[in-house]
This record gives structure tokens, C-alpha cells and sequence, in this order.
């Protein structure tokens, strides 16, 4: 790997890009022998690697037209590609047509009766429901060159030295998931019962004569811009009921996946950081730092390959979040009519900022994760105190370990706060606003 | 303490976990160690530890039902647990339950009579109440693990070559109680003064062929959620009484005991700072250097401790202040009735202020004493300066030693003027909105 | 370069400016001899120097008055001085003439008929544009002391070790400059196509008995400074649509000078992260490494040299831009007549966004590209760590390369997110503010 | 100065302040000596030590009571010391005593009439000049224990090797206070104008039948407090406009207070970083860092010092000028009646801001001049490349140099710009809540 002195600095070197192809070519092949060491691919099933625990997620993804990816089931990392002609990028291109004639038919509406900050919501909702899939979309074609070299670094920390966790990456991920699953089908139901109940009463109170209350009416009006065009039938009941709901998963898939790389990133660093604390009061000569080291760089490339990839994601998220949280804010004091509206708004605000929580807590513990092998580097008697360790505690201080949105801010606890606080005191001055108006009674029920 | 070199890597290391307890349990070895060696306990009693200094805080607070700990007079800090059949824990019970009670009580009048911002304030605060006494409770379940390594360090801070100051940490702690608490009780006196010259005012001016004013009915109003449900006799004038001044306590208290924790804390850096400051000018052997590096590091495992433990008191502590200085400042420009509501509005405004930017002051305290070495460590003269020095010095440095409320923010001066800097701008958007409206007229006295 | 030892606390030292200017004497006989080792200049011509690819840009701001700079177009950055007696100053003179008679005339009317923040746009836009041009003038007035080190930097990094990038300097600075020159010019075109249909249709709603509509009369009333004053002439219409659009050019044309002048930076510091980059998994002499080293803290100089000449530039671009989309966010929700002024409102708010981003993030990228190197150096194995490696990585660390606005902030993207933050906080409250007024009526058409 | 090695550890230290009080005693005896050594007295007055410069405010501050220091005019800065018992000691209990009757009275009319935040103005202007005053007097009193190692520091810095600036410390100091002076006597001579033309005004127009208007008429209502309780003479229209003028020049003595001592500071780092860069491209013996690297601590311990001593005072600035200048911009839109009303306004928040612009620029200076020296010893080859000149270099880098509010916040350039972009986005919703109100008209002229 060394060449001779003196020489590189009077030939012109080969281009860059061809020397980062080079050293990503040297990584699969290390790959592809530890592979070979481990046997044969079953056995390679049994590994505890992110691609096993995360491949659910991405079938689900595919299924819904987010991540057309080709073998997305195969137990070989290298194996999931994107690929133009495929069952996925068939998905993804209906999703899109579908989703941008609803978007376009609501922009329409909207343009049509007058535009204000409340009716907007729902052409917000379904356009960045578009954009979040069209980002996805551009990660699956990355996503190969993500988890290659991850599963290369997995291969590495699931062998002794690094001792695994107590409960699997696989099991934490699936009850991480399912739970916010659950969370977002009960946000779903409530919303479809508060505005059911709206459209139930209304009808009692403003329509005297009226016995029994159809549900395809209130089918027409919730989905106006479906059976406006088109027949109302079992189909486009489904149908409709589909694509909605396909856009609040999505909406929620974006957050759920931070969360889910970020724990996937925080398990690798902890086992580091616990592999570095087995050693407090001990000898350790100073190829095992060096071998260290090299891992924590190693990971340090991988967070840096998840971020380049994944930081317009996460951008993407928190613009998100924080759109639809001013938004619910807004309105925050406007009287409600029915208990079940009280229900679907503050359980759907809480959600909203506790999924937000959720993501700047679980991306910080990569960081809080990375920073744990200090402690034990401080103790190093100075007799074992070599060049080795003292770069290594350099390393680990004086990086910034973690996700980011496309560099704009990054997702620490304290950027969380600092979002909190702002909210906060913008909530205060609508208090103070509202105090001053007082003139929030409810408008009529019958128009 | 070492083993052979190059077994390590090779083996299954056992679970981190285990060591981290073989660790605490060699601490305490060494901790009763020391104290045998300090002869017997009365001698240890003589020791000015933070274990005494902090022991009549405990037992008030154990008898207002909020730290259920067993043997809280007992002089070994080893002895002082959490226990669930004790005393203890029967006062927090009890004082939860009629708390609890209190608070549901006050919040159903609330829900039926409309909710606004400025009714709410007595439930958040009986709500806020219960909380943090639910935080100290969970505080004294590891208060066991916090004050025995606390002591421990005591110990050895409290020999040679440490030097002690010229007032013990128990005549500070005990000052800065009695202070807080007389203010707290001047705090409480002028909330009834306040409340009862309004209510014979209004019985005065409203009522004309009134001649005397009884003291029940004040009473009645006041505590209208008891005196429906119970009779009024002296007893539950007494438990109302009570249960409001515990109330009060509490609230008070959690401040008065990040306090208490953080002058602790600075002291014994205070002390490390003060032992390296009198090396000034003096040739200080490795060895020295390597004791006193150590001791360091002791004390920042113990600042972790103490971090992990409280941080979330230290949080709710400041989300706390910030709602009630800011419920003040909402009606700083309210025209009150009679002198004595201005003097009880502007002492409670500025007793809350003066609390809060105690917290911060004494809490940054810590910091501040933590970097004091380093002016000492830049005079070593270059023959001297040694491997041990510059990791101290690069230790001191890059370290950030102090509270923090759940890692969401640090209680420096800096981010106290920052929550300063945010209030006085609200203050100043309030001033103008306030300029804009005009309409600041007493209300009526007599409805 | 040495003198002896021990001699030098003894003397007085000649002057410390004394000291730079020998300092800037030796550089320029560096560069002298590099160009003579170059052969003639017409090679020199075929090097991509950044004076090569600014010189269209400088040709054209000479032009329009902005930097009066002699032999603009000569090969050698030498000959491009400030002189006071040159067609650049000549044109400088009647330039600010022009624009000050027009400012003057636009404020006294403003102050005439009374101020407000709308009707002030004008004059700010055209002050403004006189103060960029005399910062631009004082540029001028460094240019020499700034482009001749730079072109000696550009010297050495033209040349093997280093290697150049794929596309030159000066196509990526050609395509980056069009591209924001035709932006400007739909800009531009659609704020005339606007005020002229505004004109038109007020014409024909109001004034019933017109059937055709004259230029001239949109002309008198558009450039009612000018034509109240001189005659409607073709000469003159010239002269009110040149004045504009220059005016509008120089507005824009210290954003792209700003990009242009990072683009050259971080190439620089690209090129030398890409040597150091293609030094990893070898062996490298010390002497390379200190090379590399020296050449880091030349482009650190020349970055210092930069940043001293521009950085009021760069405050006077931020406050400008910052003003600019403030005053079209106050606007936001007011109801406009047309499509067209929906189209040119739209278009110049994003274009202001855009460009204050393109600003930002170009800007950025010379730091990104400073901190490249790093990720090499962590790699060094620790036979080859030697103390020029760890000097390197010190240096790249701790200090903070890039633009900023006279030190008051940096050009990075995290403060580019911080006004963007504070930018949406006050449309939010705008918002509210608006919506409790909803008094947002068209005004008359017909007065 | 150094012991036995190893015994230090086992004896109990002399407490910590002794050590200082003895290091202090040798700093005194040093200074002694260098006197000495410099011939005379007289001699030491041809030295540009800071003690000399800023001698002459002394003076001025002394006549004003603002601080009553003994021997002012002394050339030996240990002779200036506070003394209880002076002719200093005397004007300050004056001036208190008549300070404090006028803000009581202007208190007491002020809660009699009604406050809103308008007319609070006065008494805010008058207890702030009284709390600056006590403030003062207490630096007073640690005036000695500071000047004393000031001028020490001096004495070395003013012989070779270091170098003398062009201007003299005296010369600057000189130009500075009084162009400030110049300045504030505009501004207080226009407050009388702007005053007398309203007055005189009124008369005019609301008194038909007046002929002439007597300047006993405007005195009379200018001072109603002083010339209500004392007669009309010669001898209390100059006690008015002295109190006046007093507070004024105390209000503005304060910021000019902290630029001179940032002067003084700026340039000493200035001077070593002058004598480091003169050692570029040499070659350097460890004895000549170790030299310069005690006199940068022996800078950063003047800088504690006077950090330690004006700290109070630089908030205690910082406080007021945010008052007043939030005071200012509250009344941005009023309308005003004459042009030297919008002369005196404009004039008046314009050198508000150039003040609180120029006490940040200064300070911020200190810092900018501490950092020079990196350049140096960044360029140092590494055969010179010793342990002092790395300690050095990490001195320089890690530690921050500067004066602060309380440890609150810095006086940086970038803290400037906060506090800006608050005060002007605070301005900006100012601007938008005015627009939704538009009643900004003048009141009546007579009332």
C-alpha cells in the first residue's frame, strides 16, 4: 500500500475520484473474504447487521412506491440495488401520478376559492408528501454505496473484541417502528372520527327533517376532490382511503427512518465506546489503540457516507415538523365544538412534538455515544500514554460526530431546546395577541 | 489492578455492567477503609462532609412526604436508603394523596368555570407540585449511590494536602437555607396579607351595613375547594394551611437544592484549585501532578453522578421559573387596587428573578472554580513541564464540568442572560402591544 | 533568512510595517522569477490564474463605473493598479454624478410628500447603490496589493504536485456569472413589464374615452425625476433606462463579486486538499509535508488579504440583502391586481432568497474545503506522525477560515440558517398580526 | 523560588491568600527597583504609561465625586490611593447628597402624576447617574491595587525590545476623550434648543397677547423641581445646569471610561505582538520565547484584574445604553412639531449607537490584538519548534482574552451584532404594529 519516497511529488497524481474508487473497491473485496470467513450466506443471516433489521422497513417503503429497490428481500447487502426496470420503480412511478393529480386537483381548489394560512394545510400536506418521495427515491439510488460499507463495518463489530447488546439491533428497530406505527394509525382514526363526528352533527343540528345520515356524504365531502371525478364505489373508497393514508405514512416514514439510522449508528459507537471501557485499568499495548482508532475512523467515514446522503432528509423533516406544529400552534386557542375535535387536536399536536423529540434525541445519542471512550483515555497511566492514544483522544474531541441537516444546524439537544424555546415564546406573543382581541367565539355550525 | 497484556483482545470481555460494579464496590472498600482509619464514626461526624452539611435539608424534606429515605439522621451516609416500608415513604404517600386530591378538586372548578391564561396559573402550580415531588422521590431512590462516592471523595478532600476554608460547608449550606427560607416565609406572609386585605375591602366598600368581618369568611373563599367538602373547624383550617405552605415549600426547595448541590460541588473544586494554586512557583514532582490529575478526574466522575441524577430537577426547575416570572410579567402593567398588592406583586416578581439567577450564579460557580488551575499550570517553567501537566492542562480545558438540565442547555451566566435578554424583549413587545390598547381600567370591585 | 541569535532583544527593531512591506518586496521577486521561469507572459496567458477569470468582470465594473482600475485588460496582474487619471476614473466621476443628482432629486421628493417604509424603497435602493460603488472604488484602490499575491498563490498551484480541476477557473467563474447575469435581466424585465401593465390598465379603467395609450405617458411617469426635468428624447429615454438598469446591476454585481471571489478561494483550498488527499496510505517525507504546510498557511495570508479588503463588502451585501427581502415580506400578504405583479413579486423574492443563499453557500464551501485535509491526517500511522503532521492538523483545526461581514458574523451555512430562522419567525408573526386585522382591501384603482 | 521537592505534600500550605499577598509584595518590590533603576521620578514621567494618560479623567472624575482618589495628580501611581478622609471623598458626598434630593423629588412627582414608561424616563436617567456614581467609587477604592501592576507592566513594556507605537498611549487617550467630549456637548447643548424652541413656541402660539418671552419663563418650567422650593438667582440657575450637566457627563464618563482602559489594553498585546512578528524568519533561542510567553501571562493577569474591577461597570454600561436606546426607537414614528426636534432626536440616538458602537469596537480590539502573535509561530520551522513555542501557541488559541459584563457576555464584535439584529428586528415589529394602527398623530399644542 506504501509507495517509495520522494517519487509522488514530481509525477503528476492520478485523479482523485479514481483513487476513491480504488479504496471503495479494496472495501468490498475485504467485504466480499469476511464474507467468505463467515461462511456461507445463512450464516450471514444470523449476523445482527442493520441491513437484516432495517430490510422490513424498506419493503414496506417499496410496497408504497418510497425506495425502488431490486432483491430488497435478499440476504446479501450487495444484492439490493436500485435498478430503472423493477417492481419498485413501477410502484413509485403510480404512487407519483397518483399523488400528483390529487395535489394538483387540491392546488386547484385552493387557487380557485382563495388562499389563506389555514386552507393551505392540506396542499402543504400532500405536496411535501411528493417531495419527501421524490427524496427517497434519490436515496435509493445511493442506497447500495450506504449499506455496503456499512455491512462491511457491521461484520467488523459483531465479532469479538465488540461484545453485543443485550437485545438486538433487529428487535430494537422493529419495536421502535412498531410503536410509532401504532402511535400514527390511532392520529389517523382520530382524525377520520373527529371530522366524521363534525359532518354527523352538523347535519342533525342544520338539517331537521333528515332520519338517517348516509356515509357515502360524508365520503363525498371528505374526498370531494376524488368523487367530484369519479363514480362513488367500493374501489375508489379504497382508494381513497388509500392514498391518504399512504401520504400520512409517508409523512411519518421520514421521521421513523431518522430515527432507525440514527439508533443503527448509536449501537455501532456504543459497542466501540464499550470495548474502550473493558479496557479501563488495563494494559493495553498499542496496536490494540491502533486498531481502535482505525475502527473509530472507520465509523467516522460511515457517519460521514449517512450523512452526505441522508442530510436533505433530514432537513426535509424538520422544515416538516415544524410547519405543522406553528401551524396546529396557530390555532392553539380557536374554541372547538365537540369533545372528539379537543381529542384529535391535542393528541395530534403531542404526537407531532413528541415524534420531533424523538428524532433530535435519538440522532444526539450518536454523538453523546461517540464521546463515551474519553473517560477511560483520560486514566491511561502516563507510562502507556503514547503518540496512539493521544491522537486518538484528539480525534474523538475535536470532531463533530452526527447527523446534520444538509449542514444548517445539527440535531443535538441543544438545537432541539433552542427550536422549543422559539416555539415557546412565539406561543407566549399569540397569547398576548389573543389576549388583546378576545373575539374568539366559534362561527355557526349551519352555513 | 493490570492483567497480561495481549489476553484481552482475544477473549469475551465480561459485560461492561459488571465491571462498573466491581468499580463502585471497590469505591466503597476504599471509602470504609478511610473511615476506619479515621478511627470511629463520631470521629467521622466531626468531618465537615457534605453528608452533614446537606442532613437537616434531608429530614425537612422527608417529613414533607418528599424524599422517603430510612436513617436520614444517621451519621454513615451508607446507611441513608431508600426504602419502601419506612416512614418516609408514608409521608410521601399521604402528602400525595391529599395532594393529588387538591389538585383534581382545583382543576374540575377550573374545566367548569372556562380556562384562560390566568386562572390556570393555581393548577400548574399544585399540578407542578406533585411533579416535582414524584422527581424527588425518584431522587431519593439513588440517593443512596450518589452520596456514598460523594463521601467518599469528602474524605479524602478533607486531609492533607487539601486545606479546608475558613467557613465549613455546613455553616454555608445552613446560611443560605435560613435565607432562602425566611424570604420564602416573607414571600408567603404577603400572599395572605394581600389576599385578605382585597377580601375585606371589597366586604367593606360593597357590603354598607356590614359591621364586623369575619375571619371564616375569608377562609371560605380562599380555600373554597376544602371548606365545601369539609366543615370548618380548626383542624382543616390547620390542613389548609398546611397543605398550601407544603406547596410552597416544595416549589422553593427544588431551587434551594440545586443550590445546595452546586456550592457543595464548587468547594471541593474550590479546594483541588486551591491546593494546585499554592504549587505556584514551586518545583512539583510527576507524581504529584499524577495524584492531583487523578483527584480531578474523581471529581468529575462525581459530577457526572450528580449530573445524570439531578439534571431533570435542574430542567423542570427552569421551565418552572421561566412560567412564573413570565405569568408575572403578563400583568406588569395591570393597575392594582391598594398598596399592599403592589408590594406583594413586586416582592414575589423580583424574589423569583433573584431565585432563579441564584440557581445560575452558584451552579456556574462549579465552572468557573473547575478552570481556576489552569493559571497555575501555564507558569510551569518548561524543565518541568511533563506529560502528566499537559494532559491536566488539555483535561482542564476541553472539559465542560457543571449542571445541566438535561443536557438541553448548561446553567452558565451565559445562557441565564440569554433567558434574561429573551424576557426583557418580551417584556418590551408587551410594553408596545400594551401602548397600542390603552384599556388597562380596574374592573369593577363589587360584581 | 537568519540572523544571529541573542543579537535581536538587544537592538530596537526597525518599524514592524517596515518589516511587511520587505516582506511583500520578497514575495513579488518570487513571483517575478516563477514568471520568468514561465517563459514569456503569452504563456503565463494559457495559466488558469484567478486574474484571468475575474478580468471580464472587472472590464465590465470598469464600465459602469464601479472600479476605475488602469490596463484592465492587460496579461499581467502588475499593471492593473488604481490610477487617479484614467478612463476608469472618468467614467467612476460621472457615474456618481449621475446617480447623486438622481438620489438627491428622488429623496427631497420623498421628504416632500411625505415618508413611510413603502415610498422609501426607491431612495434606499438608490443610496445604496451609490455607497456600494465607493466601496467598490476603495477596492479598486487595493486591488493591486490583492491580485498580485493572489496570482503568485495561483502560480505555485498551477503547477505539479498540484493538479487542476476539470473544468478551469475561469469557464466555472464565465458560466456562474451568466447564469446570475440573466436572472438579473428577467428580473429587471419583468419589474418593467409589471409597472407598464399597471400603467396600462389604469389607463384604460379609468380614463374611459382614451383609445390608444402612449409609451411617452408611461415613460413621464416612471421616470418623473428625470423628464419633469429634461425633455422626452430618445437620448434621454437612453439615459432613464441606463441609469436604472445599471443601478440594478450594481446591486447585483457585489453578490457575484462576492461568489465569484469564493469560488477562486476554494478552489485554492480544494486543489490543496485534493494533493493532501492523494498522499493517503503513503509514506511521506517530513519535507513534503512541511511544503504542504507552508502552502496552507499562504493561502491562510491570502484568505487574511481577502478578507481585509472585502469584508465591508460583504456587511454591505447581507445588510443589503437582508433589507431588501424584509421589505417584500411585509408585503406579503398584501392582495395584488394582476398575474403579472403575482409574477414579478414572486420571481424577485425567490431571486433575493436565491442569491442571499448563493452568497451563503459558496462562501461556505471555502471553509468546507479547508477542513478536507483532515480526514488523511487522522490516517498518518504513528511511525510517520511527525511533528510538522500534528502541527498541520493543529492549524487546520483551530482556526477559522472563510468570509465574514467585518468580524461581526462568518459567511457559513449555519449563520445563513440563523437568518433564515429569524426571517420565517417574523413572517410568522406577521401573519398573526394580519390575521387579526383582515383588513387587506385593494385600494382604488382610480384616485 | 523553588523548595524542597516532595515536602510540599505533607505539610499543611499557608493559606492561598497569604501566597498572593507575598507574590504581590514581589511584584511592588520589582516596579521599586525598575524606578530606580529609570533615575528619577522626573525621569519616569517622560515614560508613556498608562498611568499618565489617563490621569487627566482621574482629575475630571474627581472634581465631579465620581472618584475620590488621594494625590491624583501624583506621577507615582502608588501614591494615588483612596483615602476617606480627602478633598475626593468630600465632593462625592456632595454630589451624592444633591444627586440624591433631585431624583427623589423627580420620583416623587412622577408617582404622583402617574407612571407609564414615557416620563420614567428622567428618573431612570437620574438613579442610573447615581448607581454609576456608587460604582465608581468603589473602582475608586481598588484603584491602587490596580494601577500599581498596570504600570509595572508598563515599565517592561516600554523599554526595548518592545517597540513604541508612532502616537503615544497619552496622545490617543487625549484625542479620544475629546472628540467623546465634543460630541456629548452637542448633544447637551441641542436638548436645551430642542427644549427652549418648544417652549418659547407654545408661548407663541397659545398666549396671544405676550410680547416678549422670558428666559426665566423656560427655567422655571425646565427645572419645576429646583425652582419650586429655591428662588429664582443667578447662583441656582447654575446649581440646575451644573446637575445637569454632571449627570450627563457621569452618563457618558461610564462608556468613555471602559474605551480609554480598552485602549490602554489593546496597546500592550498589540506591543508583544509587535515584538513577536518582528521575529518572523528568524531564528529565535527558547530563553527569548520563555520571556515572552511570561510577559503574555503577566498581560492576561492585568487583563483579570481589570476585568475583575470593571466588570460591574461594563454591564452596568451596557444596561443603560440598551435602555436608552430602546427608549429612543419606541419613539421612532411620533411625529415632532420642529426641525430641531428631529435635529436633537436624530442626533441624540445616533451618538447613542456610535457609543455603544464604539465600546464594543474597542474591547473587541484587546482580543483581536491577543490573537496576532499566531501568525508568527505558525510559520516557525520545526527544527525551532520547541515545547514553549507549542505552549504558547495553545496559550494563545485556548483562552480568551477580554472584557466582559459579569462573565454575562464578552464585548466582542459578533455579540455586537446580536445585540443589533435584536434591537433592529425589534424595530422591524414595531414598524408593523405601527402600520396596523396609523393613529400617530401630534397631540394638541395647548393644552
Amino acid at each position: 500500500m506504501r509507495q517509495a519516497a520522494g517519487k509522488h511529488s514530481f509525477e503528476r497524481k492520478p485523479n482523485i475520484l479514481r483513487l476513491q474508487k480504488a479504496k471503495r473497491r479494496r472495501q468490498r473485496a475485504v467485504i466480499d473474504q469476511k464474507w467468505r470467513c463467515a461462511g456461507n450466506v445463512e450464516d450471514f443471516e444470523q449476523l445482527d447487521t442493520f441491513h437484516r433489521a432495517i430490510r422490513p422497513y424498506l419493503c414496506l417503503a417499496q410496497v408504497l412506491g418510497m425506495m425502488p429497490l431490486a432483491n430488497v428481500l435478499s440476504l446479501n447487502p450487495q444484492m439490493v440495488t436500485f435498478q430503472l426496470c423493477s417492481s419498485g420503480t413501477c410502484f413509485s412511478v403510480i404512487f407519483l401520478l397518483l399523488g400528483g393529480v390529487k395535489t394538483i386537483r387540491l392546488a386547484t381548489k385552493l387557487f380557485q376559492g382563495g388562499i389563506n394560512a389555514k386552507n393551505i394545510v392540506g396542499v402543504v400536506f400532500f405536496s411535501s408528501g411528493m417531495i419527501i418521495c421524490l427524496n427517497f427515491i434519490c436515496l435509493a439510488r445511493c442506497w447500495n454505496r450506504l449499506i455496503v460499507p456499512w455491512s462491511g463495518i457491521d461484520i467488523i463489530m459483531l465479532f469479538p473484541p465488540y461484545t453485543t447488546t443485550k437485545h438486538s439491533l433487529r428487535r430494537k428497530l422493529l419495536i421502535t417502528g412498531c410503536s410509532l406505527g401504532c402511535l400514527t394509525l390511532v392520529e389517523h382514526c382520530l382524525y377520520y372520527a373527529s371530522s366524521y363526528y363534525n359532518y354527523r352533527m352538523q347535519i342533525v343540528h342544520c338539517q331537521t327533517n333528515v332520519t338517517d345520515i348516509p356515509f357515502s356524504g360524508y365520503m363525498k365531502r371528505e374526498f370531494a376532490d376524488i368523487f367530484e371525478m369519479l363514480p362513488y364505489n367500493p374501489i375508489f373508497i379504497f382508494y381513497a382511503f388509500f392514498l391518504n393514508g399512504t401520504f400520512t405514512f409517508i409523512w411519518n416514514f421520514m421521521d421513523m427512518f431518522i430515527i432507525l439510522i440514527s439508533i443503527g449508528l448509536a449501537e455501532r459507537f456504543q459497542q466501540l465506546a464499550n470495548r474502550v471501557l473493558a479496557l479501563a485499568y488495563q494494559h493495553v499495548p498499542d496496536a490494540v489503540w491502533h486498531e481502535i482508532r482505525m475502527h473509530h475512523i472507520l465509523l467516522c467515514e460511515l457517519m460521514d457516507l449517512v450523512e452526505t446522503n441522508i442530510s436533505h432528509i433530514v432537513l426535509l423533516s424538520c422544515l416538516n415538523n415544524i410547519y405543522f406544529i406553528c401551524n396546529k400552534l396557530l390555532t392553539i386557542f380557536t374554541k372547538l365544538r365537540y369533545p372528539v375535535n379537543y381529542a384529535y387536536f391535542w393528541y395530534s399536536l403531542l404526537f407531532l412534538l413528541g415524534r420531533t423529540c424523538a428524532v433530535f434525541l435519538c440522532a444526539s445519542r450518536i454523538h453523546e455515544a461517540s464521546l463515551l471512550p474519553l473517560t477511560v483515555l483520560t486514566m491511561v497511566p502516563s507510562d502507556y500514554w503514547t503518540e496512539e492514544v493521544q491522537r486518538f483522544t484528539h480525534q474523538i474531541r475535536s470532531q463533530y460526530i452526527g447527523l446534520s441537516g444538509l449542514s444548517l444546524f445539527h440535531l443535538t439537544r441543544r438545537s432541539f431546546f433552542g427550536m422549543m424555546t422559539t416555539l415557546v415564546y412565539y406561543e407566549f406573543m399569540l397569547l398576548q395577541l389573543d389576549a388583546k382581541s378576545n373575539k374568539n367565539d366559534l362561527p355557526a355550525l349551519c352555513v
